[in-house]
């Protein structure tokens, strides 16, 4: 049994709750890989540089100083602190990028026509040196599994061509999650997040839907029970699904001892 | 037959001369590891950000602020940059600090007297967060040679407690050789840089001297042919080689297509 752990950058960016975290982490049974983000220490670091951070619908422009920075943040502090902190704790984790053993091929987004969430206007984004995931070599990931080392996967891939991207690390993890289970092992996906789960109620931690099928996701979207940003999400879990995963799950990041209080997500079936 | 490559930061920081050493790189056959240095780089970066760079001779003082730029540097910017560009050249690198799967474990240097070379006075220095090696494990290396996988070393290890440390490329590079070395591996370490080799006489590289051995090596500092600089680093070529390195080679980075054109470093039996 393999498990997958997504962590958001409001996590590991703060000294406190990635302690806890990688606490918690370290007592996961079984082989595990962790793929963290770090948006906001890369926000920081560049406006240090007086780099502008310029996002659309949430997601970050990378131009060529931008992947300068993205790649010292990612690969370079959040990905090694990291690794040493569960080194600390005896666990043998090992950081890689995609472009480390070929890992994760990618292809740099095309510009692409959009309706901008805030303008609620149409337009044309060049993303820049974003990275749509080609390939991914899972056999590395499980030669390193069954040497009992832990992987830690920073947000990046590389197109083959001498170029790191910028890869959405929600995307590295059910990547990874979904080639793992179609080489065979048993994978269960987990989402790191700051609320307990998929909520009824956005303001109550206590309405977490414990569990979302294929079959009544439509429903739960058309009552509007689940709406915005967290339709995708699913979709994304449920897509992981049909792709071999055994089940996701969507918890806080304080719940990683205990995922199911979160809300699961499988088939039906 | 392994071969450790070291390159200095005045190579991989400049894009053409990375551009060729990466080339005669991925023609350099059998088994072979890429250790870099990158020291201008974190110079030129800490200077963006406004941190100061405190050099005692030679070697970087690493107070915490200086470590999460040498962090960024090295583990960041530049391996992934080289580890990108062999990928595009069908290389199948894959970057490591000394934490990533517990490679190198070292302790933080106590401070340190010491005769500065600059004002010829005795003082004692606090290094900061610098690491001297205690433990290289090799087996992980083994590993992914097996698989045809090149590692590319950044200059950084860990303490085990959750630290990274900031360790020199020259150490990092002859540590791992040895380490490869009494695993049974036949290994040659090659230093590139930006001379031919050992000269006798410093202005002119066509006085390469082309072999060097433990029984003239004395002879050659008494003569004065060899001195300053290059006696600490012959000692260590010549302590890689009782260790069991096959031999240590010298030379210019444009010379890595035939290495031997510079000063090759034996013991005499």
């Amino acid at each position: 049994m393999t498990t997958i752990i997504k962590v958001g950058g409001g996590i590991v960016e703060d000294a406190a709750s990635l302690d806890r975290l990688l606490n918690d982490f370290s007592f996961v049974s079984g082989a595990k890989i962790l793929v963290h983000g770090g948006g906001r220490s890369a926000t920081r670091m560049a406006s240090q540089l007086g780099i502008e951070s310029h996002m659309v619908n949430g997601r970050r422009v990378t131009d060529a100083e931008m992947l300068r920075v993205v790649t010292m943040v990612y690969a370079g502090l959040v990905n090694k602190n990291i690794v040493a902190n569960l080194q600390a704790r005896q666990i043998n984790a090992l950081g890689l990028t995609g472009a480390d053993g070929n890992y994760l091929q990618a292809h740099r987004r095309p510009p692409v026509s959009i309706v901008n969430t805030e303008t609620q206007e149409k337009e044309t984004v060049d993303y820049g040196f974003v990275g749509d995931v080609d390939c991914c070599n899972a056999s590395l990931l499980l030669s390193l599994i069954q040497q009992d080392v832990v992987p830690v996967l920073a947000p990046l891939t590389h197109d083959g061509k001498g170029s790191l991207l910028n890869t959405n690390a929600d995307t590295i993890a059910s990547t990874t999650a979904t080639a793992l289970a179609q080489a065979g092992e048993e994978t269960t996906l987990i989402y790191c997040f700051e609320k307990a789960g998929v909520l009824r109620d956005a303001d109550d931690d206590n309405s977490v839907i414990p569990h979302i099928t294929s079959a009544d996701f439509p429903q739960l979207v058309k009552e509007g029970i689940i709406q915005g940003g967290m339709i995708p999400k699913i979709e994304n879990a449920l897509a992981a699904c049909r792709a071999g995963v055994k089940r996701v799950i969507i918890t806080h990041a304080n719940n990683l001892s205990q995922p199911e209080k979160g809300t699961v997500i499988t088939l039906t079936t």
